[in-house]
C-alpha cells in the first residue's frame, strides 16, 4: 500500500476516522486540533459527498493543514483519492494525519486507505445496538470514541452492553467515553494519541 | 419494476424507509404499528447487515407481518431481496408495507425497491448539515420525519436551516417533526399515512 509506505517514510501517524453521519467526527477533530495546538502538528483530510464545510471548520480550529475531498456521491474514500490529497499537504512536517471518512457505518470499513490506525466514533443517541448490527466496522477498529456523553441522561444507552459487544468483536480495542461538545473525557484520548504518535 | 406492479396488483402501499444508523427508524415503525393497530394492516420488511432483532421488535409491536433480510455485509437492500421477502408475507391482506432499509444515508438512495413513496428520517443529534452533505438522499424523498424532537433543548439544531435546505432539494416534500419516543407529533404523520394509503 503506497500511502502506508509514504506515511512511514515521513514519520507521520495516520488515522482513518469512521462513523455514522452526525456522530461528531468533525467536532472531535476540531477540538483535538485546538487543544493540541503547539503540541502535535495535525493535518486533516476531509471526505464528504458534497461541500467543503468540514475542511473550513478544521482550518478555523487551527489545523496545520486541511484538505477536502468531495466524493460526488461515492459512499467512502478510496486510497487513490487519499494519495491525491496527500500531495496537497506538507506530510513530512506533520505528526498526525486524520482522514475523516464519509459519514457511513458500513462501506468505509472495507477500504484500506493506508492508515496505521482506525478510529470509530459511536454517539449515544445512535443506540446501543450498533456494534451488533454493524460488526465489520467495529471488528476492524483500533480505538473507539463513545461520544455525546453529555446526552447520557436524555437517551437510553446500555454502556455495558456496548463495551461487551465491542470487545467480543475486537478484544484489544481502546475505548474512551467523551463529549467533544463539553470536552469531558478528551484528555485520555489525547494521551493515547500522543503516545501512539511518538511510539509508532 | 416487478415489485411495484406486485404492490399495485394487490392494492398495497409501499414505503422505503432510509436514514443513518440510529435515527429511530425501528422505533418510528414500532410506534406506528402499535398506534394504528385495528386501523391499518401493516407489514414490515427489515433490512440489516446482521441480526433479526428489528423484526422481533416489529412483531412484538403487533405488526400483521414482519420479515427480516440479513444483507451479510451489503450496505443497502436490493429489489431482488425485497421480491424474495414479499413471498413470505401476505401482501394482499396488507394496507401498507414498510421496507426499513439498512442504516445508511448514502447507498440506499440509489436503489429503487419498487416502492410508491420514500421516507427519510433525520434525527436532531445528527446535526443540521445533513441535507446539504447528503443531497441525493433528501432530493429523492417524498416525506421527511425529523425525529428525536424530545432532545431539542440538549443539542444544537437549526430547524429553519434544515427545512430550507430540504425544500431547495425537493420542493413538495412533506415534513413532520416528531418524537417516536414520547409520541409527540406522530398524529400528523399518521394522518398523512392513512390518507396516502387510501388514496394512492
Amino acid at each position: 500500500m503506497q500511502n502506508r509506505a509514504f506515511f512511514a517514510d515521513n514519520g507521520t501517524f495516520c488515522i482513518n476516522v469512521i462513523s455514522s453521519p452526525g456522530s461528531g467526527k468533525t467536532t472531535i477533530l476540531s477540538r483535538t486540533v485546538r487543544d493540541l495546538e503547539g503540541g502535535l502538528a495535525i493535518g486533516v483530510i476531509e471526505g464528504d459527498i458534497r461541500t467543503d464545510t468540514d475542511a473550513q471548520k478544521i482550518r478555523a480550529a487551527g489545523a496545520a493543514a486541511a484538505v477536502q475531498i468531495e466524493t460526488k456521491g461515492a459512499c467512502h474514500l478510496s486510497a487513490e483519492q487519499v494519495t491525491r490529497a496527500l500531495a496537497q499537504i506538507p506530510v513530512a512536517a506533520l505528526d498526525v494525519v486524520f482522514i475523516e471518512n464519509v459519514g457511513n457505518l458500513v462501506c468505509p470499513s472495507a477500504f484500506d486507505l493506508g492508515e496505521q490506525a482506525r478510529l470509530v466514533v459511536l454517539s449515544l443517541p445512535e443506540g446501543d445496538d450498533k456494534p451488533i448490527k454493524y460488526p465489520g466496522t467495529f471488528a476492524r477498529a483500533d480505538v473507539l470514541l463513545i461520544n455525546k456523553m453529555d446526552l447520557a441522561e436524555h437517551v437510553d444507552f446500555d454502556m455495558e452492553r456496548v463495551i461487551s459487544h465491542v470487545r467480543s468483536l475486537r478484544k484489544d480495542i481502546e475505548i474512551f467515553k467523551v463529549s467533544a461538545r463539553t470536552g469531558d473525557g478528551m484528555d485520555a484520548w489525547y494521551d493515547w494519541l500522543i503516545h501512539k504518535t511518538k511510539s509508532h
